[in-house]
């Protein structure tokens, strides 16, 4: 199995009922502070909070039922856990949630609510992934990873799909680099619409594992994670990481104040709530990492998550 | 000259190539919280952050080109003054704005980048009137009044137009009440869409007067305006009065409390952006003062123009 079109529409028709159709909107103030067109995908406005829905979504209801009862186990900063949290709950199966230590208090509180039952360890990849094994030893719960599995990044590519779908002239998209499952299916299913569409990943500087792996030919972790945008802090996937090569354009890095900027942007010129992680796109843009005059850019918002009491401004 | 479906059904059609077609979202906690489906019509989302677009724009665009050579001038709290400013741009004429000196920030410069002519007043309705009618003596501008205008009520109620065309089957529509521009647009539209569809107006009790006019039978000013809800401070129009006394259902009064905290739910739960005059009829709910248990209600999301530095927790 691998990721192609066919597998993110099975992915679409899957999680139709229980996922929202996003609005795209725009914005005459930045586009005219870009001097281009920008059709920004407002997955801060999906259940959760965040695109990450889509994914778990899927993945949870692509289980058979033998596998299923034992429940479904993940380890994320957040908004991957609070996607599996209400999948399994639609569902009607336990979720096992290890998330790290220095999540912020609204996407713990977001896991919580849907039922899911958490465990925090340190802030590490080796805690997190040894915690999370640890749990589906006790319980038999199937992994259902956050960005390394197919079924989850089919399912993230249904927000590229209904974009295009919306806008199917689009020269460029733009999306933020975490782990890549969203990376991968916006990228595989917009190469599939759209050979021609080029498709730039953008990450922080401060966590800039996928700009130094894309130069290099390999997985390179960063050497020191240190930016705002919790949602980025991840390392690219083994399974992520050859799709990003054959499918994506070119990998763009931000600057901390880029972020935040970007960031105040998207608050007071549209009025929606973006987390950081979902301004790095166009932090890129007003950094003038990515050259959008004249062009129609598809942007993905991928989450709002914020906590309301710390603000970073 | 009156209001009719007829007449917003036209301004409907004039000013569709500049106003966005806001989405109407909807939100499973908000759900949960009432016992209801609630359909939030986002006019938070609208060209200038608010529902004002549509009637300055409906009342500018109607003006034949003689009258329009003058200009336009109005006196506003903020965002009629912006939505007056911009269709005037967008119309390439000159817009006198009178303004009060305690607008918050953002309205203000929301007025000055459409390119509106500002001249601060003291924040009383008086002060407000008699320097606006100064200023149309001097240049000959048309007034574009705020509310007390059958061609900006017509623009107000395309919105509830839109809102119904997405979801016919409502049985109550929410809506605040300032001057009553809105209000009337909405409840005009809907009753002659569907008469046993009810009408809530719902206003901070700091300033009582659409609730105090409607039990009197009479225009009664508020005794003393106080609420954080910049844009309900305005007393009832004369135009308005009595299409709410033949349209409207009830009015209900909120706290400032109330509105405050609906309108952190509706940040954090929605992730879009209100200001406090857009949460009242959320905190009419919230406060037990409206029973939407089992109904399907509309809620016309007036505007999302706060000052970010100045948030209200």
């Amino acid at each position: 199995m691998s990721l192609d079109l066919a597998a993110i529409r099975t992915a679409h028709d899957r999680i139709r009922p229980h996922i929202v159709r996003t609005p795209v909107l725009t914005n005459e103030w930045l586009d005219a502070a870009c001097g281009g067109r920008l059709f920004f995908k407002c997955e801060n406005l999906q259940h959760v909070g965040a695109f990450k829905a889509r994914g778990a979504t899927n993945a949870i209801f692509s289980l058979s039922d033998a596998e299923a009862v034992h429940g479904v186990a993940t380890h994320s900063s957040g908004n991957h856990a609070a996607a599996v949290a209400r999948a399994a709950r639609l569902r009607g199966i336990p979720a096992f949630i290890v998330m790290p230590s220095n999540s912020n208090a609204a996407k713990i509180r977001n896991v919580e609510r849907f039922g899911g039952r958490i465990t925090l360890c340190e802030p590490t990849n080796a805690a997190r992934e040894a915690a999370c094994a640890r749990l589906i030893t006790e319980t038999s719960a199937t992994l259902i990873h956050p960005f390394n599995d197919y079924r989850v990044m089919a399912g993230q590519g249904t927000a590229a799909l209904e974009l295009l779908e919306d806008h199917p002239g689009l020269d460029l998209i733009l999306c933020p680099v975490g782990g890549g499952g969203l990376l991968c299916g916006t990228a595989v299913a917009a190469k599939a619409l759209h050979p021609a569409l080029r498709i730039i990943a953008t990450e922080p500087a401060g966590a800039d594992d996928a700009a130094r792996s894309f130069q290099a030919g390999q997985v390179v972790p960063a050497t020191k994670v240190e930016t705002i945008a919790d949602g980025l802090r991840t390392t690219i996937g083994p399974l992520n990481f050859p799709l990003i090569q054959r499918y994506v354009d070119d990998v763009v890095t931000v600057t901390e104040a880029g972020i935040i900027t970007a960031m105040r942007r998207l608050w007071e010129e549209m009025k929606i709530i973006v987390e950081p992680s979902a301004a790095v796109p166009l932090a890129a843009i007003l950094e003038g990492k990515v050259r959008v005059a004249g062009l129609r850019t598809g942007i993905i918002l991928s989450g709002g998550n914020v906590d309301l009491a710390a603000l970073p401004w």
